[in-house]
């Protein structure tokens, strides 16, 4: 019979709970219990990168089952890693909770985090776990490049862009959500937790892609800092976006165009490349645009030939 | 003219600022500013932790100055490595932040945590910044280790149970400060930032320590730690605690005993660790009992031949 809340349970006691859930891969010589784990990193190098989640900011738990939140803030750190071309294997995950929160739920949310890490064979081999007022979900994430990592500044004029994986969809599941509604499941369960496109990062690293990085504030937002880094302009087409069915159904009950979301939406963690012109491209990446010279003084991100006058993406502050 | 409030200031032109004191060590191939950083593991593997302060619990703002905050916050991470027996290179900080922040408390908290990675020559390769209620630190560290790595599992019957670094100090400084005073001046600095001792870690290592780990929690709870890994009794001798002249000073004026500050207090991050007893000790370390077999069914921590009675550490929920 388990504490049915932190409180009861005591933080020893869950760590020990935790351990449990998180299987230990064949590259962690030392996992979670120590004062720090050890890991193989075969190629000499470590791709490092840390994404914190904040309950009511990144998540709510109406909004999703503690499976999903774990999920996606786990999806948002391995993202990351896909973003650069390389492999995810290691997990760091540092929880605040507050002490009245139900045993269950944490170890829901640990399931999730837990699923979404052997997606790509990661391992969650350490972390904090401590008192806070919200629920917080900071994780860090170490991975392998087979090859040099895809920059953000490397896209050059003549090259085209491209995309791999579903973007808009969980923009318009918040909007569905945010009205009080459920339904089309598939566009709240795509914002609950994203699909992320995991084999696309390391194929497009394989192929040449010149530039990427992964959208999670929104396409042309993000889109921007690539313009930024390489010193260029980025032209989309919308037609070339893929308005998926019950997107265009949400559009037409709240009266919006559904393109917006795609161009301005967030949270899908989706890859968006540039390519060689000339380069074969992997299977998924649909390309959406293209990468031109500097029209004025600074990069902008054009969409069918007029610079993007909407939000542009999430604000955090 | 900086923004004076993270609110007015924004994510972007934050990370710009933070990406300005944060120093890149040769190992970094790749700092912040793209979707995760590439860094060196020179000996083919990473030890890894990750440790969250969190605002009210970890520190309170009117307690400590941000400098301290952030040196604190970073030297709790730092002290994991150490306590394994490594050497921390890189560091991945996570910054939960309140919009109505002070840019110049945000950016001293960032120039604490980048003073104390410059003590053990490491350097913050990423991060995430991201709104919050309360001010949440969250850092991961990555080390190597020159040799195995000091677990907790290793004491051995005969072994020797030494300290290096002040402990107690912090207990001390934080009863004064709970109490409303400022002084003695050097226990509310040691409460406000540790002196780790980040040379201990690896001479220990290299001197063949058994056992090992970091005093967080309180010096008999975290001997508690190697006693249960390592299934053996602990020892502790009173006669071999330095009581400060400045913990003398505060016991005799609230009327407590000085060494329940040694025994139950963390947050100086000194470490505990065993010995064969004629391995030859690095210095600094001070031998203060010895490590025998069990005498009882579970492993315990004895004080002067009596199983310890104190609060034994921090309760975290």
């Amino acid at each position: 019979m388990i504490a049915s809340t932190l409180a009861e349970l005591g933080e020893f006691e869950l760590i020990d709970l935790l351990s449990q859930i998180f299987p230990q891969g064949e590259h962690v010589f030392l996992g979670p219990g120590d004062d720090a784990a050890l890991v193989r990193t075969p190629r000499g190098h470590v791709v490092v990168a840390a994404d914190m989640s904040v309950q009511g900011r990144h998540f709510k738990t109406e909004w999703a089952p503690a499976r999903s939140i774990g999920r996606k803030a786990t999806a948002a750190n391995l993202s990351d890693i896909n973003a650069m071309g390389g492999r995810a294997h290691s997990l760091t995950v540092s929880l605040g909770m507050p002490p009245e929160s139900e045993t269950k739920w944490i170890l829901e949310l640990a399931s999730g985090i837990a699923e979404e890490a052997a997606l790509v064979g990661a391992s969650v081999v350490g972390g904090d776990v401590t008192r806070s007022d919200e629920v917080i979900i900071a994780i860090s994430v170490l991975g392998t490049c087979d090859q040099a990592p895809v920059r953000r500044n490397g896209a050059q004029p003549g090259d085209v862009l491209a995309l791999a994986g579903r973007q808009g969809w969980a923009a318009a599941g918040l909007a569905v959500l945010q009205r009080g509604f459920n339904s089309p499941r598939a566009l709240v369960e795509a914002y609950q937790c994203p699909q992320v496109p995991y084999w696309a990062g390391p194929a497009a690293a394989q192929a040449g892609a010149t530039a990427m990085l992964d959208v999670s504030d929104g396409l042309v937002a993000d889109a921007r800092h690539i313009a930024k880094s390489s010193g260029v302009d980025l032209e989309i087409q919308t037609d070339n976006l893929a308005v998926a069915e019950p997107m265009q159904a949400v559009s037409a009950a709240i009266g919006s165009d559904p393109i917006d979301f795609i161009l301005s939406g967030g949270d899908d963690y989706c890859l968006l490349a540039t390519f060689p012109a000339q380069a074969a491209r992997p299977e998924g990446f649909t390309v959406i645009g293209s990468v031109v010279e500097m029209a004025g003084e600074h990069p902008e991100v054009r969409v069918d030939e007029v610079a993007y006058e909407g939000t542009g993406g999430h604000r955090h502050f």
